[in-house]
């Protein structure tokens, strides 16, 4: 008989733990907050509870845009920064591919992190005060940047960081133009109501090789059908400057980038103040904490 | 000193030959008939000349599709297919990328291309009677569709074929839909006036290796980026049915596909019986006749 995953008290969310993979119904709400609550209006609420995302047209202006881009260059030409173990390189070559705690490693993007346009908004969705369970800034070079296969993130923050229910929100802030051919973002819209349990046990310091393409924790080909057969997949595309919101339990990924336009965006995981991690569901021992934070201090003014 | 390419009367467009890349004017004609000479319009046939591509939003009718996917279908489960020579499986699988010769592997795919609405754009475009230099049918399969990195065809069916002059045509026919995120046809529009001499000799028995991916005959990043910059990239989208025609110099390529939607498409190319294949200009031996025709007899009825 094969052993199917059964959600219990304790974990909702079983994954890495059955001999086959299963699609569990989501019992977490998606929009903690209501429309009062922030920056974010209604009918756009509506749609991030419906879709699992929203997107925000003109988030930063031109000069803020150029500033962060400034400030990446100078990171992108740090040594310390390229020696630090918060950088993962690209497979096969010294170039930087992301830069985790970024708000701790560069004083601007600091900045970004409490901004009441971004904080303000993941505190409206996820309707509590927040804290930043990670942040990076990513760099897709152009002509060899490589794709980053379907994932849900919470699939891994609960496996491997112990966070309890899906009750935190993404933000991905475009600092380069995304093309329908630079290789962005691909959500498949109204995934994010669906947890898929994944086969195959996490081995000890799985998060070294995993930044850099998921293995383990990788949904199976025949759920990854059902839900772009059922949802399709939407690829976000946009100036530098916009941004893109969505849920911790969204199925997504990128192709391949062989155009010579390079992609880069920042990226901030507010998690709720009331799901903190834990220890983690499924696996042997907790990833660092400059990628799965354990301070829970709430960040931006009141 | 480094050596340049310099084009003489006997070879118009060098490549593999020199220290250095360099990008060359063409002086060969796009479009070579008028709008009297067949199906295509005059506007459609300005723009080609143009952008060295048009499109063709129903080529095939929806019963004329399905007969050619079960065709497709059948060659793929057909195990005397999979062990042809013509036959080029994807990297590490036994999964069908491509069959070449496929209008002589299979009699339906025959008649496509004597097909007065395939064969007749050729010949209007090319401006004469027309050979098939090459055709084949290609699967790109969902999950793990490699990409293919940029080249222009004509750059490699001179230096490996004998090509003299520009003045051939490719037909892609889709046989699955196109989206935005399943790795389709990038091309950028009005580069196929630009010839991009590339470097690096080539080996013996080349097209082996380079039918999965090219290496040699490569162009370098600088050039492909002006290029880009100058002209920007058209990613090809439309449903089973719709068919590219495209200029056998333009700049092309596509990105890998993790989607679940496969993508396949037939593949044509039409070469006037007036620039029928010499000697490689740059390469040490012919590539195979199911790859490159020698048999120059012109298609379809008159």
């Amino acid at each position: 008989m094969i052993e199917h995953p059964n959600p219990g008290p304790n974990d909702l969310y079983p994954t890495r733990k059955a001999g086959e993979p299963a699609l569990l119904y989501r019992t977490d709400p998606v929009a903690y907050g209501g429309p009062g609550d922030g920056p974010i209006d209604a009918e756009t609420l509506t749609s991030y509870d419906e879709k699992g995302f929203l997107t925000i047209e003109e988030l930063l202006a031109p000069e803020e845009i150029e500033r962060y881009r400034a400030e990446l260059r100078r990171l992108s030409e740090d040594e310390a920064v390229l020696r630090d173990e918060r950088t993962v390189t690209e497979r096969g070559s010294d170039e930087i591919r992301s830069i985790f705690e970024v708000h701790k490693v560069s004083e601007v993007f600091a900045e970004l992190v409490t901004d009441p346009r971004v904080v303000g908004r993941a505190r409206q969705i996820l309707g509590s005060d927040v804290y930043v369970h990670q942040s990076r800034v990513n760099y897709k070079p152009g002509f060899k940047g490589k794709d980053f296969y379907w994932h849900s993130d919470f699939e891994t923050w609960h496996a491997e960081d112990g966070m309890p229910r899906m009750r935190a929100v993404s933000i991905s802030i475009a600092l380069t133009e995304n093309f329908v051919h630079n290789g962005g973002l691909m959500i498949m819209p109204g995934s994010h109501r669906t947890f898929v349990s994944c086969v195959g046990e996490t081995p000890n310091d799985h998060y070294k090789e995993s930044l850099r393409g998921q293995e383990i924790g990788t949904p199976d080909p025949d759920s990854l059908s059902i839900l772009a057969n059922k949802h399709g997949i939407d690829l976000f595309t946009g100036p530098a400057g916009s941004a893109t919101m969505f849920d911790c339990n969204c199925m997504h990924g990128s192709n391949g980038n062989i155009t010579p336009f390079p992609r880069s965006n920042v990226f901030i995981v507010f998690n709720s103040v009331e799901n903190t991690c834990e220890e983690p569901f499924a696996a042997p021992s907790r990833r660092p904490e400059f990628i799965a934070a354990r301070d829970f201090t709430p960040v931006g003014d009141r």
